[in-house]
């Protein structure tokens, strides 16, 4: 029995005086999600000290939901090195550089209503729609400046855009923090959003006629995944989490040598029992050598409004010198992408 | 477009230094669950300046889980007023404060060897049950020296309880703090749980022949929920949210004015698609009358683990002095409860 | 690999006329949860052979969602031999069988005017609060012809009230299939509900003075969990699984011979990491002995009301002789519950 | 009262021989998800009835879950008229109809020693990664002998995809059904599959340089959304279902008429409450204009193994003769594509 009564459930106490960074390191003494979370933020600071390279995959509604600054915090200071994305949320990201907002609205309303307002609802957000189109129009505006015809990667687009918006920006948003760091952002479904939603729009007016090299896309992160380390943090999961995932898978396939992430973060709702890829485990990803067999690894089952933004102010407690202190991968970037340690 | 678009949500800044109060600040204007936490903490604020009645409900393993002196805080400090609970929190609470743990395990192990050696798993939380045995005779022995025969409310069953912890207790745990407070516990399923497995054991044996007086558990929080202002907190679903739920129809039925409770706040899991009580809104209980049609409520979709010490931790920094300003509701307790402004 | 890829999934080909119980043999054959259902029917068959005592938990709002006629269906055909609910279900089985029905709504309505229309809501489904207090109004009044006073355990209760059910019952339900079945059906939590609710109305107006014995309730369990095999089916978590579950635990505390429930079926929707009973696993179950080393289990994610009617569908088609076949546990009840085989 | 209690709940009746379309008009009889399922069907017959042109949106592990066949069903009798798939499937797709299967596995297993075993794990279910390189090798040997250089959507690739697997299948699969149905198939997360991985790697190799035009494939299915009338079926979230919803705010920001789709069926597992896409409900497309206000739409909470077989062999009892009775929207596929009806 002793073997497996080693290390007591600690309770928790309260103080109103209590930090976000404090409060997390007594989670990490308890048990269910609150321990996971308290994980999560040590394995974190195991990736960073393992100097690995870290992709973060961002699903969901995060940047309407308050998360811009969020993922701008944490590629400022280099807590991640490579971004991948769902479409909306770099719309959204958009949207507010270019100084528009999201809005506290409610799910119990009527939505017909809304319609007839042009106000588009995101659970318990709202936007207008015709400051959408301003961004659409943006968007596809800039879509014109660009290098026409020749396949562009989702990476070297979002660099391009992440450009135009520093010209413009009211604040740092995603893009532009990102194209500052000079770190690769990557949008595989980018068709599957109002970017590429603006840039058809503008291709059926005959404004643009941009082709996205999706698969160059695949092949540049397959290579990523040979760095000498690498980690990867899902807030959500869907097309940016499986994208990460199959880094490991290609590069065998493209001949590299890959021996699954070291190190791997979720905060993710899905269960694992509906099969699905946004829910499976990490446990499961192993058996594809998609995660290392020896990988430190934590699944959070949190709305991520709530996980994420904790997880990111104990790394600001604890790493406020991560810029200054941690071995940055270096990234050369033009139409294909070197990286160098 | 306007009358929809008023607050923009204010995406989250992250700084090592914020405080869980600072946080839950900024949750409020942001989106999803993380704004929910942000409201719940501001209802109970509400609830207190009104000088509710405040009830808690409390299911799932809270206490394994380390919300032990979550919930001793919040009585000791008179952030409630009222608690029911299911019979393992309770138990749970027990087993601590004669001096054993609960202890850190993983739920990624062979269970049948946790059998052979005697330990149970609780996700990922192990206990012993050598120790689990010896607090199922700390409560044996306890019920053969109280009134036997007769039946006992569960409140005054867990009062004498309390007292008894009291005079051996290693530290402040639930029912403790509950005794020393003042305040009523009921438990109506208490025969579900380790407390009634260890009284039936010791009927088994002849040893005790303790009788429960459920009936009047409930015409006794069907009274309580006729106090000026009521309040409700379900960490959980279950038993204790229905139970607490249920005092207003109770109260209706038996001829006193219910209107409802006027606040509400609920930490659950459970969606309401499944038509279960745990996951049922308060909206849904508004058709019942159980809450007040003018009720300031709200729905945390959140591990308790998570969102409770949080949720506690606010009310700590923004009510340090709650135990001086609150007009606490008085009980006078016998073989019937009696509550006063 | 040879090892672990030995039975090819084989894909599901549809038929118009497909009869439930050839498309759940299917399942079997493919994958998640339609095979956990696929194998639900059959471990509930290998209990029938195996003539195990075979628990039913009862939990969520069944009644009102259709479910009163599968589960006096299984009851009548012995597929169950012991029940065990909440008292919600059994207060609307007493609804439904004295005349009463539930009616189909909508979870997108305004409670509030459901409410001044004294209309209950459970989730998409209504109920008429008028209808409700006459069905309290038969249980107050039942509750003045039963012994007054002396403790009763809840399965004295419900079988009195079965008994009474069935004089005036428009069709069978569930209370009066167990009656005519003479089979135990228990209710730890009847307090919680409307039948505890009706009951405690009377005790305020002096019409009765019923006490129930709730301890004895678990002396009883204990001693059927004993039986020489025993099984359990779970329909959603709550006190009823628990209740089941905890047979094994007090048995053994009482210095009965107990090895944990052989046989284990759940048709729940709570996953397993938010650490709470309902969505625990049959794995963290053999870990307190309360299922057998051995035993087959199975969990079934689902929403009931799909789920347990596709099962008993199956059932039907393959035991249609069951009640001929099957040796039946044997019950006596008095004042004590006797079983033999 | 009396209008809101029109129609009471009909409890189901057990009866072996009862046939999975008899079984889903009774659940249309009753509550919580099993009306939903009910009125799924009901929904679909509407918008065949009404000649809609349908899209399907494929999402989660289904072919490997045995799905294959129930989508070569609707796709050969004309339930539906358009796919847009994740890559997973159609690769999934691919390996079963080239002679491959998936097979029947556990959740319960050690994943490093599939690992070492060469076996992919999909929840409970797996996969040989010896054959699943095979299928990479038809796939990138495949991708050699197409157009090079000049841009295809999706669409075009995928079709002749599905000519080349006709040639060589065992079976009739999804693809091959597609491509003899002439309908369209669009997977705009190709990238982000086992397909891409396998063209990726080919290229890597300079054995191919197909590159995909996604942008035409946001043209084109927004093209299809002003068919008459359009109805959608979503079977998990994830790209597809935004994929499908964003057509008609493509139409729109393309001066096209798009009054939303008027038909709407969803089969997810994810709750609306954590904000994404996947769960969000039909109410909240309405607000975009993604859905028409008019529309009729179900909402169905289930394991899509369970739910999607149900409704489809409910569709072939209902329509057997849909292929002779439906007016079919035709398709004329080149370069790019035209519709009529």
């Amino acid at each position: 029995m002793q073997r497996f009564l080693k290390v007591p459930v600690n309770p928790i106490e309260i103080k109103g005086s209590t930090t976000v960074d404090e409060l997390v390191r007594q989670f990490s003494g308890i048990s269910f999600q609150a321990r996971n979370l308290g994980i999560a933020v040590e394995i974190w600071e195991r990736m960073l000290d393992d100097d690995a390279l870290i992709f973060l995959g961002l699903a969901g509604a995060m940047v309407p939901a308050g998360m811009r600054r969020v993922v701008s915090f944490l590629v400022k200071n280099r807590f991640v090195d490579c971004l991948v994305s769902t479409g909306a949320n770099l719309f959204h990201d958009c949207h507010e550089t270019i100084g528009y907002s999201h809005w506290k609205g409610t799910h119990q309303v009527d939505d017909v209503v809304l319609k007839q307002e042009s106000v588009d609802r995101i659970y318990d957000t709202f936007a207008s729609e015709t400051e959408f189109q301003k961004t659409d129009v943006f968007i596809s505006d800039f879509a014109k400046g660009i290098p026409q015809g020749e396949p562009l990667t989702t990476r070297e687009f979002l660099g391009l855009l992440g450009k135009e918006l520093s010209s413009v920006a009211k604040d740092d948003g995603i893009l532009t923090s990102a194209y500052k760091a000079g770190i690769p952002v990557y949008c595989p479904g980018l068709a599957d959003s109002s970017i590429g939603i603006a840039i058809a729009a503008g291709q059926s007016r005959q404004e643009n006629s941009v082709v996205f090299d999706i698969i160059s896309d695949v092949v540049e992160t397959a290579r990523l995944a040979t760095f000498a380390s690498s980690g990867v943090v899902y807030v959500g999961g869907g097309l940016p989490k499986n994208f990460i995932q199959q880094t490991e898978v290609t590069a065998t396939l493209m001949g590299l040598e890959a021996g699954g992430h070291k190190y791997a973060i979720q905060v993710i709702t899905d269960p694992p029992h509906w099969g699905g890829l946004s829910g499976c485990t990490f446990e499961e990803a192993q058996s594809w050598g998609k995660i290392s067999p020896q990988a430190s690894k934590v699944t959070v089952y949190s709305d991520a409004t709530i996980a994420f933004p904790i997880i990111s102010t104990a790394l600001a407690a604890r790493r406020s010198d991560n810029l200054a202190k941690r071995k940055l991968p270096k990234f050369k970037m033009g139409r294909t992408l070197e990286v160098s340690s």
